[in-house]
């Protein structure tokens, strides 16, 4: 969409200009700390890039109520709905039980090309859910995956599935590998990203049957394979993607978020009993802070569904602001970067390499 | 084996005692620092509680070096063995191999009724593969499994398996549970110990297939079964036994060493940087390895291979000499205890269970 847009010049002059903007739905009711939240981090991303135009999903009354405290810009626009997606519905039932929930009719913006992209801190498998049946899958992908990205060493990783599937065959594998590898260089800017396979040792023959067989075929279909990568050494950042199955990926991010959560509370503690100067109290709990802050991946943008044909970002359910906010830059990143069209590009290579080998 | 030993009692005076020995052998190649660091524990273990005859498998005049700055007591015996076990060996060859190496003819001496328990801090997979051949399996158990002690909460609580299996079934993981519970009971004296399925949520359907069938068989068959334990809560210690598959123990069991390693280095050259007093940069390091050590499994013991008839202890690679010698602690009270009679005991009233439900 275009829009005129009074600007203010360097040198105070204003200026009429032909600006393409862009919508994108954000799920006011998702998350633990919605709509508060959600709300505040999706007007913080209006507000730096205005070329977002807004629209907010979910019940309008506390919407509104989250809004009059705030400057609310001109170019947010509310969709009101009537219901509201709990974390103990089950994602099958939600399409068709929850049809008026702030994740089906978001999605379903995007779905009648009323929107580029959608935002949410919801239930990951309404979403999933959702999109799937109304979205689609992009052409030759077997099944979407979750990527999550890793902010660990100088470019960070993406981890690919988080938990979209429970289980995976060889062929999901290749795939996740190629559409997580295009999520690096779009998104993180990543040329030529290399890709590992999370394992219990380095050798081929290591893993599970899935895993050996999953090895041999990346080794034949992705040119950028660096082998298996062992989960001890995960957080060397020695690859730009490693792929897994959404059984162990959802452990393992699971299990890091708990251990982050635990060792936390332990330090804190331990800081409250030990340590009396308030000053010293700062700079641990800084020194420490830090040294987690690479793990804690909810706040770098969200997840991206991988494979759904569709902008689709998921965030973390306890996001605050600023999650909200990178997640909504980042939505608009794939789209302006064509990140769907990109990856269906390479499937349908991919998918001809895979036709050959199996 | 019974000892006359001469005691000096609490007032000066001497007397003569007969004591009951226990003969346990230690693989003095295995390791990271053998055998320097193999032998220190191993005869610290033997000044505390002399009742432990002490047998070394390995090179004798590499053990011998390490020897003579000790103070050798006399229940040492060297059983000298003229191969050694490398990490890049293939486990099932080893028995063919390398019959003459440390491992091989210390599970030996178990087999032969020479000792009643070995410790090793080599290759897991070659210590896995000697002890089926040469001890075989408890009657009824179907796989063996690894169970990993983890010491945090109030009781700390065990893994199983952490990685002697690469693919379980539902059958498998009833019987991990009944073993490492009797593990908990037995070593650290858990009485009715409570038992969870490692998964990635609560609800009963969720997890691959094999998880939502072991989580049925499981139910029916572990009167102390809790239901899954959601991964993000492995460390809140909720439950004394948590089983999954030997792939996502070993993965979760190298991921958190490795993160423990990363988080470490970055602390420390953070604490490096950025505090000038050695009094402060003392307090912190002390708090934060503190915190940590709840992690840093390998110090406790090693790790039971559970369902082989005969006690083996594997020890971490990287086990220093005090791991090596609680790991003997554990051999002793294992043996002492009878875990392997308890295990069969519970493993046979299981097995009707299994046979009737599934």
């Amino acid at each position: 969409m275009s829009q005129l847009w009074l600007l203010q010049g360097p040198a105070g002059n204003y200026a009429y200009q032909l600006a393409i903007t862009m919508r994108i739905v954000v799920d006011a009711m998702g998350g633990d700390h919605a709509p508060s939240e959600v709300i505040k981090g999706a007007l913080e991303a209006v507000s730096i890039d205005p070329s977002i135009d807004l629209t907010l999903t979910g019940d309008e009354s506390k919407i509104q109520e989250s809004l009059t405290d705030s400057n609310e810009p001109s170019s947010v626009d509310i969709h009101h709905t009537s219901q509201q997606v709990e974390m103990t519905d089950r994602p099958s039932q939600v399409m068709k039980q929850k049809p008026d929930s702030s994740i089906v009719s978001g999605i379903n913006l995007i779905n009648k090309d009323k929107a580029k992209a959608f935002v949410s801190a919801g239930s990951t498998g309404a979403i999933l859910a959702a999109s799937l049946l109304l979205l689609g899958r992009i052409e030759g992908v077997k099944r979407p995956g979750l990527g999550v990205f890793i902010p660990v060493g100088k470019t960070g990783f993406v981890l690919c599935d988080a938990g979209a599937n429970s289980e995976s065959k060889p062929t999901h594998f290749v795939q996740f590998a190629s559409m997580a590898s295009k999520y690096m260089t779009h998104i993180q800017g990543v040329e030529n990203p290399s890709v590992g396979l999370l394992n219990i040792g380095t050798e081929e023959t290591k893993g599970t049957e899935v895993y050996v067989e999953s090895h041999e075929l990346m080794k034949k279909c992705i040119p950028s394979f660096k082998g298996n990568i062992e989960s001890r050494y995960l957080f060397e950042g020695n690859v730009d993607v490693i792929v897994c199955d959404g059984f162990l990926g959802n452990n393992i991010v699971k299990l890091a978020e708990g251990w982050i959560a635990h060792v936390h509370r332990d330090v804190s503690q331990r800081l409250k009993d030990q340590v009396n100067s308030a000053k010293e109290k700062k700079l641990f709990k800084s020194i420490f802070s830090k040294a987690m802050q690479h793990f804690e991946y909810e706040e770098y943008g969200g997840v991206p569904l991988l494979g759904v044909n569709g902008v689709v970002i998921i965030c973390h359910g306890s996001s605050p602001a600023r999650a909200i906010k990178n997640a909504i830059f980042a939505a608009k990143k794939c789209v302006e970067t064509d990140l769907i069209g990109s990856i269906k590009d390479d499937i349908s290579s991919t998918v001809s390499l895979i036709e050959k080998y199996t």
